[in-house]
């Protein structure tokens, strides 16, 4: 049959021929032609958090991404239990337990009582050094202060089931709102941070006034007391605690293990959101000096720069909204080690998508490289986070968010 | 049966029940377990080139991408010929003419010779604001010069099949060698980018320097001579062609209609890619400031702004390797009309990605919202353009690549 055809198709039935290319013509031309419908057009949607697990491609080797446990409501910090376990905070001011692999269905009792309210409310967790031994777990929250708001770092002990005399050990300035990361150092120092520096001309101004507590860094001992080295005890107008000053709003806080300096990000307004290494005193300029711009355009200074003012390590322009800070130091993915990871809850202000976003530092501890992790899974990450396993856990940010697990995907 | 199951199961088999529940379970246990096979896994993939036609979301409405050519070979520029079709410029020294939504499978003859290095060969193309009248074709490319290599100018006329007489009619400063844009301005000048201004301590120098065409604009008349209102005409050490200066690589290139200034984006090294509005004079400060890094590390400056050297109107921290620059006018996105589009490359050094960036300027001008389009497809995008039907057109950059065509999904 073939072969007949190849000899002599013509000649045996010409008209047939002609009508099957006739018919094929038809339908190139439909299917090619402007008017055709886009019905049949596939649309392209994103994975979503139902479909995990799934593989993802990175620039090093593929990373199995599974759902640990759904249905957070806007979680913010996360901690791993010596025994094992997580304890998770909400911002609406719940913390919930997630116990052999299990989300307990409800909150740990004896929390403080916080004030939500936008994008604030209950923030971040940390465990005491010696938590194993003393039990002590630390809250940091925006709570009710003079019919206002303020930020508050909160301390008790967690048996297991509850949360015992949690109560307030440092409260910051009246008036004050915003994100609060805290971290213990290993000198045990207990440092946090303190934002609600927001905006030029009604509270960005606070980051650089002593008398505030906003947009500061501040250095504690684990009972909330200012720590004995801080730069400005004995400053006239200056508050104790102080570390650090000239932030807007950090939600990442992290020690860099390769040098033990302390690393920070921070929001800015429009474009120019920083990565700060936090030096004792140091003044991170905002809003002295920024290359970011109001939400409505213009410039919030000409001058992006000053001499005495610390310069950020690197920025992000467009903004991507930062959230959580790791130097990745476990063995699971050992091509990463020492690679900073971050958090990002949106790219610009139009469209709400986030990635992981890694950055690598040569020895010197000077950026060479990034890249962008997840961005094809479209969730905005609030926390990033190193497991006990050595795994790399993410929190999304979503009223259904959900707690991440990566790990190596089998080759 | 199923009545019967729901009155009295247990009663009649209930071995069987606890074998089937044992199963269930032995099931869910292999497959919640943390060794279970990730053989099942699904992994991400994006979207392929042949894939297309498909529908994407975008912050405003969804958006029709379809391949109108493909197989092109890292194609560079284009341009719409007035009697429809279009000229599509290839780096390896080809063009290609697409006529009745066909590419044409031979090259158009008559192009110079091109030296073709790296990223460096045949650049942008323009047509001659008289161009249906006159047949007038513009070509920028790197050349062999004094065994080495610059940037040339070429003119020519496009008879519809061929060039003839294509000529050099302007020629940069030998050991030149980067991107290139070329455009009119809607007074008949011929605005040109010169790259080249590469690396501190070897090339980047140049930008500052008035007897290198390196890290310039340029202003020529439509022959290629200087145009008579050039700022350093008469100026001593500096060639009359140009500008501006304290570029560094520059590939894109486009007048806001709404003000008529002159707008170009640039290449940084690591972290800093800039968008400048291009003033007569105007010193850009590379690489005498710069917010970017070596690729090594180490900062170019301490210092990343002077009063003297003009401020970019935004960043892009990290690198997206911007190429194309485009001001919609057109009526099929009504609500992009004055929106800033930028074909970007990639994000950071480590994996190449690519998207199409959309920016929002405010009434003066200022920049109030970014949104990342496309970057779900992956496609390094070398060339944005609007076509004479008001829609969109995008060249990728790859070894095979395609002309898209984005249009308004129906609803």
């Amino acid at each position: 049959m073939c072969r007949f055809f190849e000899l002599r198709p013509h000649a045996r039935r010409p008209w047939r021929m002609e009508f099957q290319v006739f018919l094929l013509s038809l339908c190139l031309c439909l299917f090619a032609a402007p008017g055709w419908s886009q019905d049949s057009v596939p649309r392209y949607s994103p994975p979503e958090l139902t479909d995990l697990p799934m593989i993802f491609e990175t620039s090093e080797s593929p990373i199995l991404v599974e759902a640990v446990a759904t249905g957070l409501s806007h979680p913010w910090g996360m901690v791993f239990l010596p025994g094992g376990g997580m304890l998770i905070t909400e911002r609406g001011g719940q913390v919930r337990l997630l116990r052999d692999g299990l989300l307990e269905a409800e909150p740990v009792p004896g929390t403080p009582e916080v004030y939500v309210r936008g994008l604030w409310g209950l923030m971040d967790i940390a465990l005491h050094p010696d938590h194993a031994e003393n039990q002590l777990v630390y809250l940091t929250y925006n709570k009710p202060a003079d019919e206002r708001m303020t930020v508050a770092l909160a301390r008790g002990r967690f048996d297991g089931g509850a949360f015992r005399d949690m109560r307030d050990i440092f409260v910051a300035t009246p008036d004050t709102s915003g994100g609060s990361r805290i971290l213990f150092a290993p000198d045990g120092s207990l440092y946090m941070t303190v934002g609600g520096a927001f905006t030029p001309g009604t509270s960005a101004e606070r980051a650089q006034a002593g008398d505030w507590h906003s947009g500061k860094v501040l250095r504690l001992n684990d009972d909330g007391s200012p720590h004995a080295e801080n730069p400005f005890i004995g400053s006239e107008g200056f508050h104790p605690e102080i570390w650090s000053m000239g932030h807007r709003n950090q939600q990442g806080l992290a020690i860099n293990p390769a040098t033990g300096e302390l690393w920070a990000h921070e929001h800015a307004m429009q474009g120019g959101d920083e990565l700060n290494i936090i030096r004792r005193g140091g003044n991170y300029g905002w809003p002295e000096v920024s290359f970011a711009r109001l939400y409505n355009g213009p410039r919030i200074h000409q001058q992006p720069w000053r001499e005495d003012l610390l310069m950020p390590e690197t920025f992000w322009v467009p903004s991507i909204a930062p959230s959580g800070l790791l130097f990745y130091t476990g063995d699971r993915f050992p091509a990463w080690q020492g690679h900073i990871f971050v958090g990002a809850m949106r790219v610009g202000r139009v469209r709400g998508t986030g990635h992981l976003e890694r950055i690598v530092l040569n020895e010197d501890g000077e950026e060479i490289a990034r890249e962008w992790i997840l961005e094809e899974l479209g969730e905005r990450i609030r926390d990033v986070r190193q497991g006990p396993d050595g795994l790399i856990y993410l929190l999304t940010e979503a009223d259904e968010a959900a707690l991440l697990r990566l790990s190596p995907a089998e080759p």
